[in-house]
């Protein structure tokens, strides 16, 4: 699209706002136009947190989790249970857990799942370190919950495979029918490992 | 929703950005963790393209688009012609026209159109300004060229009663069956106007 901007200053905010992920140039421009309708502190301050969240942003070296500081909160936390480990993907899978109020262990942040089409091998994940936390002695088990894709289930069967000499135990977050779901509309997969899975029931 | 942010400096980033238009606190926390991910040149130039477009942006003292000098490249073009000013709500309209290339008189940007229901009336948009170049002599034609709906039309009548004195002829633009648009589908409205104002055929 020929686009002839009447600011040289405008044309490149809408240039960086439309390389940020789902953004297309006519998004962009309404998002800079907005900004530009708001006061100066307003727009420093947006900015700015940005700059500053950049320029200070820590990741704890135990979980690889974002942090303000060294250790973060959930790894310095003396209640949580560090016999319990859980491999996520992405800090927002801890958040997601976390909102549950359903696990009180650590947690594993890899930093993406092996996909070769995207050129992520195990090396650019953060399996070393997991590997030496199972084997420090604490670790009793590592539950695996990424998400059940096929770059996560190989990441699953990698992650077993390097994790299984180090005696501690494995497992993977159950898979089944979501709450709220329709039966009929669920996939084969999901619905034939429901019945093979099955629970008791508990009134 | 409950969210448990590992970081202050990451939720206030999150924050910030779910301010705009739009953007959830989902896709926030996507556009902030991808802004992450960039090296700290990157993210100086994101921050700093809005912070520099908003302390040095300035607006046309004639047609008041955005403009990087006092009057704009369009204003200041001699080649345009001055009879001819094309009334828009916003830049975004100016330069929608000019990539049609159609067009080569100026333009005169409202700033919006009237619309009660969010409280802006005639004295919040460049309607005084608008007249007072009516007035002076050079311009024969304003074109309106708001979007047809009930705020469009509502300041079209508005700026129709308020230019009339001075003289000027005002027109609109045509409104009919857009290109590629299927007959069948068209509203009423705008099928019986396309009727009512059809225009010679050229092969």
């Amino acid at each position: 699209m020929l686009q002839h901007y009447p600011s040289a200053l405008l044309e490149r905010a809408v240039d960086e706002f439309a390389k940020l992920p789902g953004i297309g140039a006519k998004t962009a421009m309404r998002l800079v136009l907005h900004l530009l309708r708001q006061d100066n502190e307003a727009v420093e301050a947006f900015a700015g947190s940005i700059v500053r969240l950049k320029k200070n942003v820590r990741f704890c070296h135990i979980c690889h989790n974002i942090s303000d500081s060294d250790t973060c909160e959930i790894c310095s936390d003396r209640r949580r249970d560090p016999r319990l480990v859980c491999v996520v993907e992405d800090i927002r899978d801890v958040m997601a857990i976390e909102n549950t109020q359903q696990y009180r262990g650590l947690y594993h942040v890899l930093g993406g799942v092996i996909s070769p089409m995207d050129g992520i091998g195990p090396s650019d994940l953060k399996i070393e370190s997991l590997v030496e936390r199972a084997e420090n002695g604490t670790v009793e088990e590592v539950i695996l919950a990424l998400s059940p894709t096929v770059e996560g289930d190989t990441t699953n069967f990698y992650l077993y495979r390097k994790l299984v000499p180090s005696g501690v135990k494995v497992t993977v977050i159950a898979r089944g029918i979501a709450q709220n779901d329709e039966l009929q509309y669920a996939d084969e997969v999901t619905l034939g490992r429901s019945i093979v899975n099955r629970t008791p029931f508990t009134a």
